[in-house]
């Protein structure tokens, strides 16, 4: 069989170790190397990052060009930021070294609903490099966006469409809170929405444009709220503690409007311990259409293992792309890699590898 | 813009009838003709035979080359058969003469699993011919086969898959009724599944087969078992009375197993008006693996019309697919097509149109 897949992971976070613990177990690969933006991991063995007793003899680097040099990866997963002009210098210096991309950063699921220049720069670098770049993850990416876009397949005509996704932030340590308001007041929460330190969630506008562009629905304006979920009762994490009448999270909901009209409406309340005030997490998506489609699961698909997941997983989907960048919508139906990677790469694709 | 994207329908059932009617409502696309097997239609008007006062200018007719030369379509979708035998006959014609192809034959679904030589042979064919051909439908085609695929993509791995899916025969004439069983006692029930005539489901095989070829399992074999769904109460239906103690319809299961151990179970009672003993009518993928995984949708997708919108809404897809034989899982998401259909598709691409 070929060589194995060389893999560069980018970031030592939690999810970049999540990933990197996961291409240590995937046949068919070899993770290569792993580079980081913290100079606090930089220079250290990639095992003792992860936390094992034992060394990996793959050092994290903080020279993005010189990791690519030594390692020759055939793909990079990054996961060091969530927008796209955070990501764009890693992208490039990945792409003009033919190394293709998969990142998990919220906004590269859909980049030109944050930046039409640089999502026609990085696709036309990719065009010219031979690379294929794909942004994916549970959200945006998948839940509330290319699940939705699958399950329309099955109409023949849509009204509209509302979905919810609802979790836990309890796992999630200060920046995470922060950013979702966790623990204010409902005064201070306003001021910090104001002020864009609480910023909901972040992939509203990617999930809606993947949804309207697959469907051939053209969007007039979307809509965004963000409301505090104020606790009643005393909710306890290893990281915080609200008391009743404070901030438990932030209700951050989107509606598009197509001819005036709502017709796709996204519900995502983030918070920590819904189920003290009797809350289960889930996802819901359901279509008003001919015919009526609606599902449901509870608990929630989990966002950071099946982020982990899914990026792993488009590997051979990004190798077998024509060169250029890619959404999870225009990309063959996403699936589990449960064998040898190399059996689901197609030699005879046009995106260059290094093997 | 470009011209008008001729489609033929093959079939004058309820399927074709049904894809019939969504084509005249679709912008971009053009229902140029019809063809059917039967002769009771043959030489009518195909409004009349949709029912409706006015006629649609478009003759029913029964020489499937005649109709082709004179309408010249991009593609035809087929409803007239659910065998790969069947269908390869219909398939070939309009290949050889440059059309695509949808069908909704379950089989077709993933012909190799009915029979390789047929595959391999329309999959030359239109490769050679410059179009491409897919099989789809909700069952096989979607729910117990694309749909957990797609979910399986959010799994770092899989110990196995249970699905099923419930559903009401109860508008349905006797053919379908007979196929399932449905009226007969426990004794003939096990002697007309013993002689072939109670068939339950078709297309285990194909859904099987796409599951584990998209994660990359190699499957043993594959159990399947037809049980009688006995009735404790009187149902009633327009074409049927079925007393206590008879059979009101087949639960039909199929086991996969990989190394000795059952990895993919798809379970799949047909029956008249479960409601009648409590039973809701559903869908439902467990995948068990890392995350845990399931979804839930009640009542199930209905299989008439989500078969009909599904045929249409691949049209972009196919005409946009490289030449050869394509299933779900290897073209891209699938998706409603709610604008003209023109606008999906790519004027770049290989597979070859009249227009």
């Amino acid at each position: 069989m070929a060589d194995l897949l060389g893999v560069l992971v980018l970031g030592t976070g939690q999810m970049g170790t999540g990933v990197a613990r996961l291409l240590l177990k995937k046949p068919g690969l070899r993770l290569v190397g792993a580079f980081c933006r913290r100079s606090a991991h930089s220079g250290m063995d990639l095992g003792k990052v992860l936390g094992s007793h034992s060394e990996l003899g793959i050092p994290v680097e903080d020279d993005l060009e010189g990791v690519i040099a030594r390692t020759r990866p055939s793909v990079a997963i990054q996961a060091t930021c969530s927008t796209v002009i955070d990501a764009v210098d890693e992208i490039t210096c990945l792409v003009r070294n033919g190394v293709s991309v998969i990142s998990i950063a919220e906004e590269m699921v859909l980049p030109a609903a944050a930046s039409r220049d640089l999502a026609s720069e990085i696709d036309q670098l990719a065009a010219r490099h031979g690379v294929a770049v794909l942004g994916t993850g549970i959200n945006p990416g998948f839940v509330l966006d290319t699940l939705i876009i699958v399950l329309t397949s099955v109409c023949s005509d849509i009204d509209s469409i509302v979905a919810e996704r609802v979790n836990d932030l309890a796992p999630f340590g200060p920046t995470v809170l922060e950013s979702q308001g966790v623990g204010l007041t409902p005064a201070a929460f306003s001021q910090q929405v104001e002020a864009g330190r609480v910023v909901g969630h972040v992939g509203f506008a990617q999930s809606i444009r993947m949804i309207a562009d697959s469907v051939g629905w053209e969007i007039d304006r979307i809509h965004e709220e963000r409301e505090p979920i104020l606790s009643t009762v005393t909710r306890t994490t290893p990281f915080i503690t609200v008391e009743p009448g404070r901030v438990a999270g932030c209700l951050h909901r989107a509606v598009a409007y197509r001819d005036g009209r709502p017709v796709i409406s996204l519900n995502h309340p983030q918070q920590i311990q819904p189920h003290l005030e009797g809350v289960q997490t889930r996802d819901r998506i359901e279509i008003r259409g001919t015919p009526p489609v609606e599902i449901f699961g509870s608990p929630e698909i989990p966002g950071g293992e099946g982020t982990v997941a899914l990026a792993v997983n488009m590997i051979p989907r990004v190798l077998n792309a024509p060169p250029g960048l890619h959404g999870m919508a225009d990309l063959p139906v996403p699936a589990a890699m449960l064998c040898d990677a190399r059996r689901l790469v197609d030699p005879s694709r046009p995106a260059r590898r290094h093997g």
